[in-house]
């Protein structure tokens, strides 16, 4: 795990969107992956809650990554489609994903992911990821 | 058309996460929203394309506003969920969201979305989504 | 949860889908329910294997129902959209498929799905739903 | 063409669900496949409508051969996964589904479908599909 912690955070460093989101690599464990997001201003849609785009954009990286502890060692991972559903509104002081493999072929990986909000001390999940990722060749 | 023009120029206009990925509202009209975005490496994913969470707000935000234009005029728009496909990898200049109302109910409407990219002088389409956007009394 | 039962017993006894492809209203829990489907040829794809779209019906039928386990009485469920990935072949003696409500709101449920194919004595998740509930006043 | 429309009805019909459902194999084009299937009570949900899994069941196989038409002569087609959205209750005397594909790579195509029901003289959309297939070699 050792290797693929170091791999994951990389390639997570890489990812400008990652950055320009404020959004921060939690954990790396085997078949799963968490990314933290504290709220801004910068990332509201037209009511002052978080854009269903900015709380996509972690939990599509946290199903990736999560895929990618589970790939073969000379694949990366490619996002091939996703769906999600936002059960409440995005309002929180910070924001969690997790993404899971729910199953891995040699070609596919089927993960979950969900994204829960802190609001004072509670965490409650506002969203809902099914996703489908590719072992590509590096 | 007019009023609901610029009701949405200021709802995108209020939309932080559209300021921090550079997009812009391109063209309203009946069950038919486009915005673009110009490529930053601010919005890359590891390999420096950009990352499938900046395409999938675009698009989210282009079917979100092409639902609004086929609302009732004192509703707003949700998305209660939607599922993208990324059939190519977002390389280009520029991204171009087009968002169209395919069926819209009393609550409930569908729309579809694609994302193309310009490279050179060639679009191509990358990714496509369909989405489920809910009437919400404001 | 005595009447719920009752009531989704009959529902299920009165989708003629449901005893064309053999299946079996297995538990109604609050929450989850649970329909089971043999083996059929009448059931098969090209290669003989269950087709998807038995496997999406008894899985979509246990989401709809699940749904309404936490819908106020006077609602009824119906499917708004769902997204299902196919993990592996539909091979099996048996299929269990399994809706639970992973949130609900005054109008739209929110419920994740999976099937498992019996081969032997070994069960193995063959797929896996995400879907959107509506409640509706009967 | 000739070669692959005979190879799609070959398998059309053996797929026994697709006879279960009284489905029939309409046209097959370069891209695009119709199949279409008339009412029966056999299909019925509990409203006596048509089951979402028997209109999800003839479009995704519209879908699949769809995809087929488009692949390399050694391969055959598996769904990976499908989102549909019911956009009306599936009332007619008549469904048509309609499978289209939208890109097609080496291994991953993406298809579009959509669902019409026959009432009276009128055919309305009833379902939208967006479905992953893949190519597998046979």
């Amino acid at each position: 795990m050792n290797d693929i912690q170091e791999r994951i955070a990389a390639s997570f460093n890489s990812q400008g969107l990652m950055t320009t989101l404020g959004a921060r690599l939690l954990s790396v464990a085997d078949g799963e992956v968490q990314i933290e997001m504290p709220f801004s201003t910068q990332l509201s849609q037209q009511h002052g809650y978080v854009h269903a785009g900015a709380i996509t954009s972690i939990v599509d990286s946290a199903c990736g990554y999560a895929a990618l502890t589970k790939a073969p060692p000379d694949c990366e991972i490619v996002s091939a489609e996703f769906k999600i559903n936002f059960a409440r509104p995005a309002i929180g002081e910070r924001f969690l994903a997790i993404g899971k493999v729910q199953t891995s072929g040699k070609l596919l990986t089927v993960c979950t992911g969900e994204v829960r909000a802190l609001s004072g001390t509670a965490w409650k999940v506002i969203a809902l990821m099914q996703a489908t990722m590719v072992n590509v060749r590096a």
